[in-house]
């Protein structure tokens, strides 16, 4: 494995700071690394060169790295393979040395400042990607580093795929090559003004008139109006737009129209098309989000994306095959969410984490014990922050989530692959609880991701307030993950609609013996809470040492099947109603995908991770893996009653987490490294690989603009504003 | 109680849009309000001045409004009292009609152009105050309207109560004229770049020199830069700044002193002084937050703040009488804080319940069932938003939840009244206990406050995610709530040190009679924990009717004073220490302040909330307080065991919240406009008072600055960036 400079966050960065050169450590005890500090420069706003006062942040990070029981290359390779850390290290190279991808200004710009620059930035990387003979992959590599959604994101995420997904062969070859060549570029325009949730509820009309073999697509309403696709305000030329198809006197509900928006000579909106951007958001500054009005606009019939329903030239409709062979990208959109998600929540870990090893509050001796440089030290040295149980409890488990989304969004994607060879030879089987569990996966990473995600950054105090921490921007872009591609309330509804459907078969079928090889995740845990005593059965856990993986894992499987099957029964009796059961159902989809995560961990465990890993990594990933599982259980362990009895079992959780966060403790830093964030990616003052958190808070305040240039003595508007208030003459009080 | 226009969100605010005349409506099956709509006019967006489809926002929102159980204005007037609203009033009609004042333009400036608004709007409250005479409780009113923390907001939040507490008589006389008058501008400068929390490791000093009477003001490393600190940056004139005092040898630890920063001439830094803007902020854009270097800086022995410590000309220092007196500040700084928490949630309520309202999504007729626009409608109708009992739990707990916090934080504030009259006396016997409920009610109310406003902010989908929502800016500059003031688990282990401590001393004396007059409200529920006999008790409820107020309250008290007494047995046997257990601490806090609010709450409603409201709303309020109880008890069932029984106490909790929520949905709408927010205020789109949701949303994308000016036909950059790719020669896939 090749490594460039910067690329791997915990190789030798130092380069880039050329004045620190940390030695390798050799044992705790020795002086560690030269004292020298890059920042003795004196500058207009540090003019006397001062450093940080105690351990500087360099130190304190290097003792961290040597504490670690593993080989983190090891653990780097695991997570991303050679392939893509090779890609990585192409692309971060020409991003660091590259002026246009330079983000010192991100956080200072106005969002039509920032607008502008993600359009240059856009051009700039389809320019290098083209000379560089560079396909669609090292593209959205370049989208993923420079981390900024732009106006072209969208035709690469959804325009092309749904071209991909939904053309009918001479669509393919006549759209294609223009999106691919982007002489056309598009965006995808589903959600409308009024609906969002709803699909089938949108009001934009596609009527088809025999006479011209067009559409005419229509907006009859202001609620109508195209609302949220990003690359619509004021990028796009063509856009997928999904209307209802009306045929005479029938509507047939929803279906894909692709519909030229802007003119391809001066880009300006084509005649009965009113289009905008949507104003500011809390994150994603640099997309346009647009809305758009139709007024009778002719399209084509060539226009309708064909490959599953059909228009002929005479006005007869041709229903597709099957209304659920479209749900294949869904799930692939959705293990990309769930993978997602362990990649956002690394990279908050990877934040917290170091700037707590660098950051020191309070003399703790108790909780300083183990730090080398308290012991060097002649005076008191303050504790680490992450030396304090609270801060490790906070980190360790958000670490240990982030690995345990990793190996989920792992095992979707091979679900994925195997849904798309069944469904290649006409295999549909599959597909419901692929559907199901991944709506339901979809929901509970994203709200896991983005509530660790907020709780990290309050980790860090006062300065993860601060843009330059990494925090806001970063949290903001994330947010609409818990609302888009399915609200991550309503696809609970889903998820728990086929639980209940499955459990139903199963227990008529539970008379029969049923054939264990047609069993899937889903049923064979669902199977045992058809049987009457399933319900007297108790968690086999009298001590720690009983808290084997398989026990845990049976846990969330018993606990998942009780509420499916009380649900079951509340519903077949009439107690309760599927609407009035939305807050249950709710938690029950949420307790199903607990199960699957702590499932999937444990099965990347005992097969794929224990012939691929070392024991020492081995040894670590299951630590991970326990807590992950037991702090889930503590944190709502009334719900695991009565299989687990809160008096005794709960105290022996509470227990094995603390064990478990002692015996993580000294792979902190190292599991954060591993995941290879780049300096350059982060960009983060609090989270830099080199521990210099103190020194970059001071050097990025010194390019605010209200610090500099005009406003550099005193800020503009004082003079106007403030000087005639201070001037005034002295009164007695108001 | 005079109601001027638009004062009264409730009352007939259509006079702001003049061509809506909402009419009472006298019962809910008639035709509501005429069908005028005021978008009915073609815009350049809105091209043929489409309306929405379906029930109009205005309708759905005089539906909910006519199906209230009690007066709104009866509870309007227990929230606010007569006087505050009067002020409110006075200031709105400013407000609404001084072009300064108006917030249109708020979401789209960059970070330079708000703040240089909002010195211009500083100055404008200053004048307008001056003009007529108004006192600093009006210019507060002023900055809570316009909803804009300004560069002089710390100046009277922070620097002249520091004054008027820590001056001694001739430093008052000298200095609060000038602060009164603003011919000094202040700021209140403690935090430094690498100490927050740990106020006692602050490291900047002041070090006594006799022979010239002064202190020298010195910076002695990176780290001891002031940071954060509210308009240092560009701003303040002179600062409150907190220092080590040295004198001789000896470091006498921290103490406050005014320095003065810039020049009255030209507002230039003063020689030794580095001073600037800590640069970009997840919120606060408005507030210069500054960072500050002293570079041997001489001020005169009077300018430190001797009310409490001196420094004699020769240097002798003479110690406080007690080192609590400044105790005083805090909690009231604290009480603000949680009725700020109630505020804000509150605020967020209103959003997301008038959206969810006008916002209809699928069509559920058990759902619609009591909505008589459906009723009406000859075809299918989409079921309003709030009529899903997922979404109703969503906000009608979280309304419950606001109006618990407003109770305690009346409650709060008559505590620290009478602790300000037992200190006026000499009596501090009060000061701990209303100290420690006073931090853990911080923690859990901030807490509760944000996670609250951040899932009010999903439950409005997509739209939610724009800024004109009112939701983003509102919440990044609530955010710094749950750190500044106290980070929110440090402030748990204060709460728990006095809570152990307590628990000890009732123990010892438990053999004796204790004297129930001397008990408070935490020795009255943790003496009954001191018997051997506690842990066997069990919660007295079989069936939803035993689930009376005070039963309720049992549980809360029950809960926190058994996991006191548990921690408090295991630091007497060693089985724990007090670091290894920070996390049961954090949770021990939570459990005591959650009984606080819970009792807090129980006991308005059975002395104040009894004598002054009708039997109508004081049905109302109790239905709040139990839906917040057995909603807290419901999220963390698992911690109220073994005195609750999961089985079957469980079940019957939930049924209970179930009845509640039926019973309190018609008064949704009401309780939310009780808080009487006006539409100026809230600046949200989604929000409005008349529902004419859709309407303004659209008009808000118009004034975007990507989609006018030069930007109107073809966005600049397209030129530059875009034209060369699309009109790129076609070339064969890439």
């Amino acid at each position: 494995m090749t490594r460039s400079k910067g690329t791997q966050a915990h190789s030798d960065n130092s380069a880039v700071n050329a004045s620190i050169t940390p030695s390798p450590i050799t044992s705790a005890g020795e002086s560690l690394i030269p004292e020298i500090s890059p920042s003795r420069q004196p500058a207009w706003n540090n003019p006397n060169a001062l450093t940080p006062a105690g351990p500087q942040g360099h130190e304190s990070l290097a003792l961290e790295r040597a504490k670690a029981s593993f080989d983190v290359n090891e653990l780097t390779l695991l997570l991303h393979g050679k392939e893509s850390l090779e890609q990585t290290a192409k692309v971060l190279e020409v991003c660091e040395n590259d002026p246009v991808f330079n983000k010192d200004n991100f956080f200072f710009e106005s969002r039509t400042e920032r607008f502008k620059g993600s359009m240059e930035r856009g051009k700039h990387i389809m320019d290098i990607c083209r000379e560089r003979g560079w396909d669609d992959k090292m593209i959205w590599k370049f989208f993923t580093i420079v981390d900024e959604p732009g106006p072209l994101f969208l035709h690469f995420s959804m325009f092309k795929p749904t071209l991909h997904g939904q053309c009918d062969d001479a669509q393919k070859e006549k759209w294609l090559p223009l999106a691919d060549n982007l002489n056309i570029v598009g965006c995808y325009s589903q959600t409308e003004l009024g609906h969002g949730s709803n699909v089938q509820g949108l009001e934009t009309t596609a009527t088809y008139i025999p006479s011209t073999q067009e559409f005419e697509i229509h907006s009859p309403s202001l609620t109508a109006s195209k609302w949220w696709a990003g690359g619509l305000g004021r990028t796009a030329t063509h856009a997928i737009v999904v209307a209802r198809l009306i045929l005479g006197e029938k509507d047939h509900g929803t279906h894909t129209f692709i519909v030229q928006l802007r003119s391809l000579d001066d880009h300006t909106p084509l005649p009965g098309i009113t289009i905008g951007d949507i104003g500011p958001k809390y994150g994603y500054g640099s997309v346009d989000n647009g809305f758009m009005l139709f007024d009778k606009v002719r399209i084509p019939r060539e226009n309708m994306l064909m490959r599953f329903a059909r228009v002929e030239p005479d006005g007869t409709y041709v229903r597709p095959p099957s209304s659920k062979l479209s749900y294949g990208t869904m799930v692939m959109v959705r293990a990309n969410i769930v993978d997602n998600a362990a990649t956002n929540l690394a990279r908050a870990t990877t934040i917290a984490t170091r700037y707590s090893a660098v950051r020191r509050q309070f003399t703790n001796p108790e909780a300083s014990k183990n730090d080398a440089l308290v012991a060097q030290q002649q005076q008191p040295v303050e504790t680490s922050v992450l030396d304090y149980p609270m801060q490790q409890h906070r980190l360790l488990t958000r670490i240990a989530q982030s690995y345990a989304l990793r190996f989920t969004g792992n095992a979707m994607m091979v679900l994925y692959n195997n849904l798309m060879a069944d469904l290649a030879v006409g295999k549909i089987s599959a597909l419901p609880e692929v559907h199901a569990t991944s709506s339901g996966l979809k929901s509970l990473t994203t709200d896991m991701a983005s509530a660790a995600m907020e709780d990290l950054r309050r980790s860090c105090g006062g300065h993860g307030f601060l843009k330059n921490s990494g925090f806001p921007e970063f949290i903001a872009d994330y947010l609409p993950n818990v609302t888009y591609e399915g609200d991550n309330y309503l696809l609970t509804q889903q998820t728990v609609r086929y639980l209940i459907k499955t459990f139903g078969a199963l227990k008529k079928a539970s008379a029969h013996k049923i054939d264990p090889k047609t069993l899937t995740q889903t049923t064979r845990y669902l199977l045992p809470a058809t049987s009457p005593t399933f319900l007297t059965e108790k968690w086999p856990v009298v001590a720690a040492a009983d808290l084997t993986n398989e026990t845990i894992v049976k846990a969330f499987a018993h606990r998942a099947a009780t509420m499916v099957a009380t649900l079951a029964a509340d519903l077949a009796t009439g107690t309760q109603t599927w609407t009035g059961a939305q807050v249950d159902i709710n938690a029950i989809s949420k307790a199903h995908c607990q199960f699957v995560l702590v499932e999937n961990f444990h099965l990347a465990l005992a097969t794929d991770l224990k012939a691929s890993t070392s024991p020492q990594l081995h040894a670590v990933l299951t630590r991970l893996f326990k807590l992950f599982a037991l702090d889930l259980i503590q944190q709502d362990i009334g719900s695991f009653t009565p299989y687990i009895h809160i008096q005794p079992q709960a105290p022996i959780v509470k227990q094995s987490i603390r064990t478990l966060l002692t015996e993580l403790r000294p792979d902190a830093v190292a599991l954060v490294d591993a995941w290879n964030f780049s300096d350059y990616f982060l960009n983060s003052t609090l989270g830099r690989y080199d521990g210099r958190v103190y020194e970059a808070l001071v050097e990025a305040a010194a390019r605010e603009p209200l610090n500099v240039g005009e406003n550099f003595n005193v800020v503009s508007g004082y003079e106007e504003f403030y000087a005639p208030l201070i001037k005034a003459p002295f009164k007695a009080k108001l």
